[in-house]
């Protein structure tokens, strides 16, 4: 653990998209396939157009490969976000890309659900599986069965 | 995203069912497949027998294709049925006929939710997946596994 | 019975304000003061500055003088805000104002809970009693004490 | 219990308002004043102008006299609503009635929760306290406070 | 529509066992399978053996032959069991099979949830997809994963 | 704490009403006024009349006066309710007089939800402050504030 | 149903395990499978080690074959529990048995969710498919599938 | 309405602590009291000690007087906390003393309900009534009265 | 705040109790009545008779007087409860008392609600209001107001 | 049961890790495969960098092989992590690797569902089948049906 920076430290916090904040430490059971699962109800960004901050609660489940993400670095690339701006779509995207990137995993999905604009609200969401391995045709069949029982939306 | 001619810019409303107000933008993602939904709790139409208005929440679902529909247009859209006169079936099938249209996406479903009528509401759902391609077993699949687990009603 | 236009007829709906579509029958327990309520989920309107749409739940209670609101006119008089632009406070205290003036009800009180616009929703409360009687005292005790539990609001 | 005719023993049921049905039994607390409160989601009656079957769930709570109102007489009564026509605020108020003739109780309050017919749902709610005791002033004070925290309607 | 008889016109409401009343119009999306639900909260009929009211929310969904139900047909149909006598299981599968001789639909389903008697509520089931089509197969599909998630019942 | 026999001990469970099974404690706070409120969701009991089992949520709140009583003589004290057979209301008042009279506490109140019997529920309340106290008043304060929210109840 | 014994007559209520009181009629749609399901909230027995009560809901869901379960003996088989000691997966087990060997069903399966004991509480499922059919594949497809959307426990 | 600069018109978005950005139009109905609710849940502020961010859903009740405050400058308002460092408490404070400022209201309250640190949320309160008037009474009233039916909090 | 030691600093964790880890910083807003509340669902404690472990969510609610608690050391004061065996209400009182030595406030009170052992749960609330002032009136007046609509409690 | 050492028994509650004080009984089902499912919401540990509490549900089920674990002795190993340092996803997976070495169950999954910690809630899930017997296949199918309708979160 002697490599985490942030856990048990203080903290600075920066609001500009810094994906080089992420930090991993050794997955301890490498040879079991296993879910880990953040749920982020603090993600805001900016709307790259108009400059109107956004809400959304961020869920992300992966299945660690040999490395797994810290969470208090992933705390502070979420707030990375702050004062960027990006599409909804983007967003999402780019979180899944950045942490594919950093740990490596057999398999990832984030799922951004946003607070409404305009009277509607949306939820983007993205999945990988790790090329030629199973995990790939578990991005397939995860897909596949994305969101089949739809939570009730109010805007209230 | 110069084409963009809503988002950001003064609006007007119009309330006669205008398939024309819908914009594109591009998909930045081309290269995976991901969801994007819309939750829309604002939709109002009128029935075309009485002239009586008719209200839903619509669930928009699709994964994209080159060209992703650009939300405020899509506000514009779902407000163009305000005094528009049509059954619940056809305007959700109307609704993904144009979105089909407009976007050539690779999936898309929608699904409407009502307000009762005479004591039962009506809840219609239709999807698509492009032809010759896996999406078009998606929609077999997803239209197999539809609201399996069914919300529970009492119209209160 | 005989004066009510609307129930059980065929209906022509209008969506330009209309107070006059209001109709009323007797109330036949005039001896005992109670409450009847109306919870309305279908109510929509227009922002007077940008002619959006605006949707609300609206919720009105009444202790009935010698006359009552027939429920269907009261229908037809809440569709009739449909193409008309107000703001929400004054959509909530024209109703009341009008449901004072068609039933002299000795109290009644209207609230609205609006979908929110720029994150963020607003619910107007409007209530009367009839001057010089208990009822005025009920007004304002109930004024004093609208509210003290209030729902959480996640605009999910 | 020996003049209880309907617990315990064979039934017909009838469904023709016969409010002849109910029956009491001694109260064994009459020293104390105490609530008893039926919830009863089962009920239904006519619309007397259109003959359309309409619903509600009654909840009726009184503090008994000497006399209180047996459990199964009381399911009959309101069964005898089926087939009878009347409107919303009149059951109410009849049920409310019929009960105050049958048992004299100190307080009674019966609120009717109707399923929406025209998009709108009708709540009517009837109290009374014995005249001359601190029931009438009991009754005065729950009009006032009636239904302060209202619940969400979505008609869904 | 000129064969709908029910539809924006007055009614008369009959209470004895009658699928007459059932009426369809032509589906005008036939080239696609989608769904269409109803959600029926206002059910009831009668115990063949006590002759006790029983309650219970209906959900109806089916895939669309080239006839559709007309929904204020299904209403009144539905309302024709409240004077009927017949177990919960006999009313679910009668619902359905009439429904199937009305439409000849690919598909469809029936879901009773009763108000318990003795504590214990009884929740019918029951499916059909046309033989020798893939709706068959859909049928035994969703027979299988019926009510993986069931809903907590406590009974209050 | 000497003379409590049941907390940290081995026990005989018994099923015939028996009020001697309560014990008490002194109370290490006699100088403040505050609530202890038991939440007893295993209640059952026998009817009376058809000897058909009865199950509720017990709700007993108190301030107490020198004595307290323990919570494991307290569920010993509910179990012994489950062969014998009583009204719902007379469970309630029995319970309460036998708090009162093992603690003799300031104030008591106990409120029962008993599960529905022919479509409907019974839900009984008593309480009591001690005479010439302040607490007799609170006693009456709190019957006039009884349950004006009162919950939504459908039988499922 | 002239060998139904105890729906619509008086009752003697056991509280000893009792199979025998188990009753049936005949399926009248035999060549349809459909589900027939109970929701059995008021089911206790007694723990074997130490004869305190336990709680539970039961939900019992099975596919009739010729013979079906009577629901009122079935209200009376449960209450046989009551007096009964056995741990919950035995309980469960036996329930789904006996109802085996009394109806000779297409599959069933049993579901218990007890209350909690020392802060944790249990919940055994078990079903069964005929063998040799294609209900014993369901069995295993079904226990596959079993809870994969657990609800939370708070224990309040 | 002349002098509102926000309302649909273009925005820039400022995240520095503005109260500037506030406006008012005239209350149309100052003759009736009546409340105006915003809820808000969309606002961000940081630590003053750690930097970090902080999330909070705000209401905001107040009964107008001469002024009222234009909803989507209460939003840049909001918004200008972004960036803005200051304790729960402070907050909430700051934000009802702007807006007494600003309107001059007869009464005004706000409520913030933040995520919790450290595992500890906190919601502060704070309200106003104007002094020599009937609503400073009504703000001790509410203090009085303030949360008395306070919500579950699990921290999920 | 330079007199902080918690806040954005290291921290050494205790289990067992300590009152003295409380601090206080100085209440900005004196002048004005406000109420503070915190919620945390993180309490354990031990039974001093078994020694097993308790669990609980407790609130805290306070008027504050010229001192406040610091939210990092309320965390760890109550994390000194971890390995403290007293009774629920006892832990209650305690707190209570604590805050009051430290913070002197106007008015408080604190409430836990535990979750169940033996199938009984107890929520104990004791409250504060500072003698001679009208905070002592105030306390009072919310514990005769305590807990008037009870959660519903089923130990799942 | 004769070598059962903790159900019904005096127990001394020891709070530093120890898998054995696990113990087993014998399934009395072996020929059937069912399910049981452990709901344990009073889980406790130490963060093993910051000596912080941690609190989760811990979500266990399985398939039982020929023993089950004796679910007291299972509440003494889940308190035995009370005072020991691990990360959450050691945690589950400790547990888990603990309960296959104690019970060689068929299959068994271990969902963990904690607290948030910087506005951030882990939730991880772990499963198992008896490698070369079919189980093994239900752990891998399982693995990728895991979660797909996720909670809402909202950390309050
Ligand atoms: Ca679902
Ligand atoms: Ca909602
Ligand atoms: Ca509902
Ligand atoms: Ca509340
Ligand atoms: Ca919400
Ligand atoms: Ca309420
Ligand atoms: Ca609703
Ligand atoms: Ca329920
Ligand atoms: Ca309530
Ligand atoms: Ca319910
Ligand atoms: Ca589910
Ligand atoms: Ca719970
Ligand atoms: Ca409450
Ligand atoms: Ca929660
Ligand atoms: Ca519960
Ligand atoms: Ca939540």
């Amino acid at each position: 653990m002697e490599n985490l920076t942030h856990l048990g430290n203080d903290t600075n916090y920066g609001f500009n998209y810094s994906p080089a904040v992420l930090e991993t430490f050794d997955n301890k059971h490498p040879q079991n396939d296993y879910w880990v699962k953040f749920n982020a109800p603090e993600f805001t960004s900016l709307c790259p157009i108009t400059g109107q901050p956004d809400f959304a609660t961020i869920y992300i489940s992966y299945i660690p490969g040999e490395k797994m993400v810290e969470s208090k670095s992933l705390k502070l690339y979420l707030f990375s976000f702050r004062n960027h701006g990006d599409f909804h779509e983007d967003c999402i995207n780019i979180i899944m890309k950045d942490l594919i990137k950093l740990m490596d995993p057999k398999y990832i999905e984030v799922w951004g659900k946003f607070l409404p604009r305009g009277g509607i609200s949306i939820d983007p969401y993205s999945n990988y599986g790790k090329a030629g391995t199973k995990f790939e045709e578990l991005a397939w069949y995860r897909m596949q069965n994305h969101d089949l029982n739809p939570e009730t939306i109010t805007n209230r």
